[in-house]
C-alpha cells in the first residue's frame, strides 16, 4: 500500500455515478497491406493478451480499508484480469464511424471498476471501410489526459515496418517515470507545500486572484449558457480530424497562431450551434485555454510551464474577422497577464485551473457568478510524422476529455502527422446533438478561410 | 412526483457500484425465412424506435431533490430520449456465443442512470450462427426478475405468423399493473403494515424464527464457501439450454419433482466445481429455492404464495443417488415446515428472503455465523410452448439475476418451450471460471441421468 496523493485523491473523491473521473482516447487505425481490420485486431489481440507483465500505474487501484474503499492509500494487485482490462467489441451494421461513435460514448460514459486497476483498452472492430478502432480510458487519478495521450504515442512507431508489439501496460518508464513523464504543475504545487491542504486558502486565493486579474483584462465576464448547469452521468462524444494545412494557411493570412485559428474555428461553431439551440447568449462565450508558455529557448530546460488563459471567444459577432482578431488580442493580452504573475501565483492558478474538475470540487471556488469561463478548449501536443502499430496507420486520434457539473462540454485536440483530430464530450442530456458541431466547425473553418482570402 | 415505497427504495439505498441492483435477460433468437439475424434485426430495430409511447414503468427514475438524488420520489419523463434506452452492438469475430456472454457480462455489470428511465435493452447481431440476441435490463426498484421476464413474454406471441412488433414500454397494463402483475408478497406485506420501517424488528424477529425453525431440521449448517464472501463490481455470466425431457425422465424414474432434479443437477455442478478450486467444505452447501406453495385447488384464488425453502444440496456425497434422495427430503420436509408456519409468519420470511437483497441491507440479518445459506437456485415459471418475436423464434430464454455480498453466485432458470434455460451470474473475481460450471452441469445430468438407469 501507498498513500494517495491528496491531488490524485481529489480524481477519486469528486468522482460519482454522474461525474465519471476518466480521461479516454480513441485511435482510428488502417491495417497494412490491404488486410482486414478484423483479422489484423485477431492477431493483435493475440499478440498484446501474451504481454503479461504489469508497470505499477497498470496495477494500482484504491486499496480496501475496513471493508470499503477509502481513497486513502493505493493497492497494487499482483495478478491482473487482463481479459477484464483488454476487450474486444464489435459494430452493429452498416458499421459507419458514426456507430463507432455511439459506442465509444457509451464506453467513455461508464465508470471504471475501483476493485481493480484503473484502466480499460478497447479494440473495436466492423467498421465498413475495413479500419479498425482502440478506445483507451484512464481513471485521470492515476494518468492526466495529456500523459495518457504520451503512453498511447510511446506504443507506435515512426516506422511502418516496426513490427514490435508494444502495449501500455508494459512500457518500461522513461527517465521520471512510466505514468507523468514529467511532474505536473499540480505535483509541483504539492512537492511545495507538501500537500494542497496545507496551502489551500492561499493557494485558492492566488489563484482567485489571478482569474479576476485576467477577467478584467475581457470586455465581459463569462456569461450563463446552456453549458454552464449540472450534468447527468451518459456522455456522447463526437470526433473528425482536419487538415493542419487548412489551418496554418488561415494563420499565416491573417497572421495569427495556429491556436488562435482554432479557438476561432470553435467559436464559430459553438455560435452556429448556440444559435440552433436558440440559446446564443448577448454577452461572448469565454474558453478556458491550457497553453505552454515556455518560450523556445527554454524548452530543453525540463519541466512544464503551462499557463491557462481565458480567452474571449467573441461568439456576439457574426464578423469571422472580427472574431478572429477579438480571440488573437485576446490570447495575446493574458498570455502578457500571466507572464506578469509572481511565479507561485502563476503556479497556483495553473495548479487550481488546468484541471478543472478541481473547480468543482474545492470549496468556495465556483462561488462566482456567473461562471468564471463556459468552456475548456485544449490543443495538447501530438506527432508530427504518422505513427504506426505493428504496420497499422493511426489515421486519427481523438482525446477525450470529462465533463463537469458547470462545464457540460469539452472540446480537446491533438495534432497527428497532417492533421488536427479534434475530440468533443458532451453530457447527453445538456448537449443535445452534439455531432452537428462537427459540420458547425467545418463551416467555420470555411467561413475564415474565406474572410481570409485562402 | 410520487413517493418511492419503502420496499423499492431499498434496492436504490442498497445499490453501489459494486452492487448493481438490475435484472436482467438475454435471449436468443433465430430470424424467420433462413434470414440473417443482423439483416432482421435492422428492421425490428426501426420497427421498435418508431413506437414513442411509455408506460410509466418506463418513464421513471428517481427524482432530483436540491440538486442531489435522494431516492425518495419517483419523477416521471415526459421525454424518453429512446436512442438511449434501446441500443445495438455487434460482437467480435468469430461471433460465438462466447464471445455473446463476455458482451452480456459486461452489461450486466455496468450501472444504469439514475438521471433516466431505469431500463436498457440491447439488440446484439454478429452471431456466427446467423441468430441475434436482446439483453434486456430493469432496475430491481422498477420491476422484480420474474416480473421482467412476464414482460418480455408479454411481447411475444405463440403464433410464428404474428408480425405485430410489440415493444415492453408500451404494453398495455393487463388487469392491475404493467409491471407487477400480481401485488408481489414483499407488496402484501408492505401494504398490511403500510411500510417495513414501522414493522422492521417483528417482522425481523418472525422470519429469523421462521428461518431457525427450517435450519434445525437440516443435517447441519450452511458451512462458509467461496460464494460467501463482499464481492467486486464486475460480473460473469453464462447461459446455457438442456431438454426438459431429459430432466423429466430422471425425475420419473427417481419418482421425485423436476425442482428436485434440477437442485441435483445444480449440487453436483456445485461439487465438481468446489473439487476443482479445492474449495469444497465437508459440511454440504445449503440452497435458498423460492418455490411456489399453492395446491391446485389455490392456483385461480389469485396472490402469490411463495415460500422460500432451505434445501440441503448434499455436496458432501459423491454418491448422486444419495444426493438426489437428500434434497427430495430437504424439500418435502422444510416445504411442510413452511406450510405449518403460522400465515403472517411465513409470509414475513418470504418478504425477507424472497428477496435477498434484503439480507444484506437491513440491518441485523447477517450477523448469523455461518451464512444461512450458500446460494440462491430458482426455478422460474416460463412458457411451455414456442415463442415468437415478428417471426423470430426464441431458442433460449435465460434470466440473469443479482450476485450480492455474501452471494457471489446466482442460478436462475426458466423453463422456455421444451427446454430449461439456466441463467448464471457470478461475481468475476470471487467466481473464476464461471462457465466450466455449465460443462458440470451437463455432467452431473448425464451421472444422474446413469443413476437412474434412463
Amino acid at each position: 500500500m501507498k498513500l494517495i496523493s491528496p491531488t490524485d485523491s481529489i480524481f477519486l473523491l469528486g468522482e460519482s455515478r454522474e461525474h465519471p473521473m476518466h480521461v479516454g482516447g480513441l485511435g482510428l487505425y488502417e491495417a497494412p497491406g490491404g488486410m482486414s481490420g478484423s483479422d489484423f485486431l485477431r492477431d493483435l489481440h493475440q499478440d498484446m493478451i501474451a504481454q503479461q507483465d504489469f508497470q505499477p500505474t497498470f496495477r494500482k487501484h484504491p486499496a480496501t480499508v475496513f471493508g470499503g474503499i477509502a481513497n486513502l492509500a493505493w493497492a497494487f494487485d499482483d495478478d491482473v484480469d487482463l481479459d477484464y482490462h483488454l476487450r474486444r467489441s464489435g459494430l452493429p451494421a452498416p458499421g459507419r464511424v458514426r456507430d463507432l461513435l455511439e459506442l465509444t460514448s457509451r464506453l467513455h460514459g461508464t465508470l471504471l471498476d475501483r476493485h481493480r486497476p484503473l484502466w480499460e483498452t478497447h479494440l473495436v472492430e466492423g467498421l465498413n471501410d475495413g479500419r479498425f478502432a482502440v478506445y483507451v480510458k484512464f481513471h485521470h487519478a492515476l494518468i492526466d489526459g495529456v500523459s495518457a495521450l504520451k503512453v498511447t504515442q510511446r506504443t507506435l512507431s515512426p516506422d511502418p515496418d516496426d513490427t514490435e508489439v508494444r502495449v501500455p501496460w508494459n512500457l518500461p518508464p522513461k527517465h521520471r517515470s512510466a505514468a507523468r513523464e514529467q511532474p505536473s504543475l499540480l505535483q509541483s504545487v504539492t512537492r511545495t507545500a507538501r500537500s494542497i491542504a496545507a496551502l489551500g486558502p492561499s493557494t485558492l486565493s492566488l489563484a482567485r486572484a489571478a482569474l479576476l486579474e485576467q477577467q478584467l483584462t475581457l470586455p465581459f465576464g463569462a456569461p450563463r449558457t446552456m453549458f454552464n448547469v449540472p450534468i447527468g452521468g451518459a456522455r456522447r462524444v463526437a470526433a473528425q480530424s482536419w487538415s493542419l494545412d487548412r489551418v496554418k494557411s488561415v494563420k499565416q493570412a491573417a497572421g495569427v497562431t495556429v491556436n488562435d485559428v482554432v479557438l476561432a474555428m470553435c467559436a464559430g461553431a459553438l455560435r452556429h450551434y448556440l444559435i440552433d439551440q436558440n440559446a446564443l447568449p448577448d454577452a461572448p462565450l469565454v474558453a478556458m485555454v491550457p497553453v505552454s508558455l515556455r518560450s523556445e529557448a527554454e524548452a530543453d530546460s525540463g519541466g512544464n510551464m503551462t499557463g491557462v488563459i481565458l480567452c474571449n471567444l467573441a461568439t456576439d459577432t457574426d464578423d469571422p474577422a472580427k472574431r478572429l482578431e477579438a480571440i488573437s488580442t485576446s490570447m495575446r493580452d493574458n498570455k502578457k497577464v500571466f507572464s506578469q504573475l509572481p511565479k507561485m501565483q502563476a503556479l497556483a492558478l495553473s495548479a487550481m485551473l488546468m484541471s478543472p474538475m478541481a473547480l468543482t470540487v474545492l470549496p468556495g471556488v465556483l462561488s462566482y457568478t456567473p461562471p468564471p469561463f463556459n468552456i475548456v478548449i485544449s490543443n495538447v501536443p501530438g506527432s508530427r510524422e504518422p505513427l504506426y502499430w505493428k504496420g497499422a496507420r493511426l489515421d486519427g486520434n481523438y482525446p477525450l476529455s470529462i465533463a463537469l457539473d458547470g462545464q457540460a462540454l469539452n472540446i480537446t485536440l491533438v495534432n497527428n502527422a497532417g492533421n488536427l483530430d479534434f475530440g468533443l464530450v458532451g453530457c447527453r442530456r445538456s448537449v443535445p446533438h452534439l455531432q452537428r458541431l462537427l459540420g458547425h466547425l467545418e463551416d467555420s473553418l470555411k467561413e475564415l478561410e474565406r474572410t481570409v482570402g485562402v
